[in-house]
């Protein structure tokens, strides 16, 4: 295997220090969440009872109840936990990790009788796998059409599997030269079911990848960077980060339901509140160039759209709406007079000059111009994180299952059944 | 969908001429012998073990006996079925139409409780499919590193799988948009138990996307062609085939248990026949240059070695060896001194001006020159391939089984259980 796969592997293997394990905690919490949020999408039911037609042994838990066999399970869930587009990101691996991993680290570790502990440990490897990986397949493997959540994710959750079933390397590094064959997922799925399906087949194809190598499945060795390889046929052209470090660290939480191309703009709205919506004049917002063609419908007519509009968010912000609960998106809000009526006030523009993380806000009011500015790539204190991650928790579900899927993560037992049993 | 896409689609889904259907008879006779063959194989064995650890719904028959859900049936029939490299292969597609189709055709059909002329009618759709998609798809997709008969072969096994569930051009529409999020392969495997499995990858990954669509899973209607589509990503540079006759027709089966490279040379001598070894003075072999990396062992030691050496299939053909069987490439024949003497008289040499396909010989013997030519392209008359192709199945599984596979696919009868009650 080559230098660059042994770096990554050496990285995402490595003991994690317990600062680390809490970021990790934080992400199992918040997938929880936004999968038995999303357990009801078209996506998600239809994904599930293809697998549950298939029956089968009873080894892991499906998001909307029910157990299985591992890897169907973990197609399902992938589906699901990502049928939202409220998991985590990481900007750097450009892509969502734990929606790919988590469910393959889950599913094989209920089925193979492990603890939370365990299976949290796993889940860690196998997001700091998929963010390496994803840093060196690169943006060139992004740009063409590569959706990075599913390829680079598939193996993280190939390692993340693994590393449940068995300790030896070599089975690992037949792992993941089996799944260099089957990871794929493209970015012309987005917009459509295909997006949250191509993180269950990540999730999937790292469990099958791992059950056949533990059975003694071999291929080749430079399957990955070697001719005809992964790299070669992919359009990669990043290098593995040369950091000892968790990267993991600086995974970000959506706090908002929405594109995260408008998080940065509320995220500054935030640091501004409060603000009495009657006292604005104006909202002058710039933002990177990339997000104008993503984000920016002007005049939204549904609730799917306010997801995607500055003007809209701005506005509901400013009004008091809770962009973190699903219910402020609705096609009744996008009609609303005085939603319509603070959104004319706003205007965005482009600006080159910021980062695809960064907005830059102006606001002029009855009492005078305010300016705030935010960069989602700014690191979020551990206390701040995980407040916003609760707040977000309890206004996708509410107080009392929030409180719940919290304490199933954070609880004392290591038993995975705390957090499987609250995934129906 | 793109004109490219429709007109693929309108020539696989044609009614097919009697004739046709005879040929796609003779590939099922040959999938089902190799299958069986090649059940033992290790990738196999895995493979169907990592299934079958699954359970479920008894949907559809594994090679080497047992029942399963037809989707990870699907997954060890296509491996096993491609373990030995035996099956069939169409030159313009550069892969292999029937191991990544049938076994998705079977086991939708047998899920689905169709006899044995609906399940034929689909697996030559598919086939037909799998060939003309890899032609769209080109040469430079397969140049770069990926495997035709896995990624053309998925959508292949799509197009099969589908039409057993639905006659809706939506639903089929749908079911290949979402292959082509899921549809992977790469050439770094050859060599190891990866290209067998890639095989199977492709017969799921049908099935999956078909059962997906039959429940209503939407995708983007360009996934394919439009913006970080397949196409784009997948570095595709062929065109659809100008014709709507069906391409399967000119598919080709191995007649010997070796490298394909050799079978031109294998075919040329076996047009000489009968002639006395003893009188061989000396072989001069002309190949494409192609073929000198890949199967041009001077001396092999191995059975294996031997399946990728002209001198020692030649010997072996000319003192009578049956190059059908599998046995014939043991390594004790390597060793063996009438075997080692006539290799040795055995030249090979790269002419540029001959097609993959070919190859040229120049005999000398002690009556005198002879002079043979071979191109696998050449068409094949019906009588001549039914007879090769059963003195094949019956070479690799004896007499008495050959004959009960024979009958299971051409017999009058019409339920699927002819075929599925000699799997195992």
């Amino acid at each position: 295997m080559a230098e660059v796969i042994e770096q990554v592997l050496r990285a995402a293997l490595a003991d994690p220090p317990e600062a680390v394990l809490d970021i990790m905690r934080l992400s199992l919490a918040d997938w929880l969440a936004v999968g038995v949020a999303g357990q009801g999408e078209a996506v998600a039911r239809i994904t599930r009872d293809m697998v549950q037609a298939e029956g089968g042994a009873q080894q892991a838990t499906f998001f909307g109840g029910g157990r299985g066999p591992a890897r169907g399970v973990a197609l399902a869930n992938g589906a699901a936990s990502h049928a939202l587009d409220l998991d985590d990101t990481h900007f750097a691996h450009i892509g969502h990790p734990s929606v790919a991993v988590i469910p393959a680290a889950l599913a094989v570790a209920e089925q193979q009788g492990l603890g939370k502990a365990e299976m949290l440990r796993a889940a860690l490897a196998g997001c700091e796998a998929s963010i390496r990986f994803g840093i060196v397949f690169g943006r060139g493997h992004y740009q063409i059409g590569f959706h990075q959540t599913a390829t680079a994710g598939a193996f993280g959750a190939t390692v993340a599997a693994t590393m449940l079933l068995s300790d030896n390397p070599d089975v690992m590094e037949r792992a993941l030269a089996i799944v260099s064959t089957r990871a794929s997922g493209l970015k012309s799925q987005f917009g459509t079911m295909g997006k949250p399906y191509n993180a269950g087949l990540a999730a999937a194809n790292g469990v099958e990848a791992a059950y056949l190598a533990q059975r003694g499945f071999t291929s080749s060795r430079d399957a990955i960077d070697g001719p005809s390889g992964f790299l070669e046929t992919h359009h990669c052209d990043g290098q593995a980060p040369d950091t000892s470090g968790f990267l993991m660290e600086s995974v970000s939480h959506k706090f908002h339901a929405c594109c995260h191309g408008l998080h940065a703009t509320l995220e500054a709205l935030h640091s501004l509140k409060p603000l009495d919506a009657a006292t604005v004049k104006s909202v002058h917002i710039q933002t990177h160039p990339r997000w104008m063609s993503v984000c920016n419908k002007t005049s939204p007519a549904t609730g799917l759209e306010a997801k995607f509009s500055y003007r809209m968010v701005t506005a509901l912000s400013l009004l008091g709406y809770d962009t973190a609960d699903l219910n402020s998106f609705s096609d009744a809000l996008c009609d609303h007079p005085d939603v319509i009526a603070l959104r004319e006030k706003v205007e965005v523009v482009a600006e080159d000059a910021l980062c695809e993380t960064e907005a830059r806000l102006l606001i002029e009011t009855t009492d005078g111009s305010l300016i705030a500015a935010y960069d989602l790539a700014k690191p979020i204190g551990p206390s701040e994180r995980s407040l916003r991650l609760r707040a977000k928790i309890d206004a996708l579900l509410g107080e009392a299952r929030g409180e719940m899927i919290w304490d199933a993560v954070h609880g004392a037992g290591g038993a995975l059944e705390d957090i499987t049993s609250r995934m129906g």
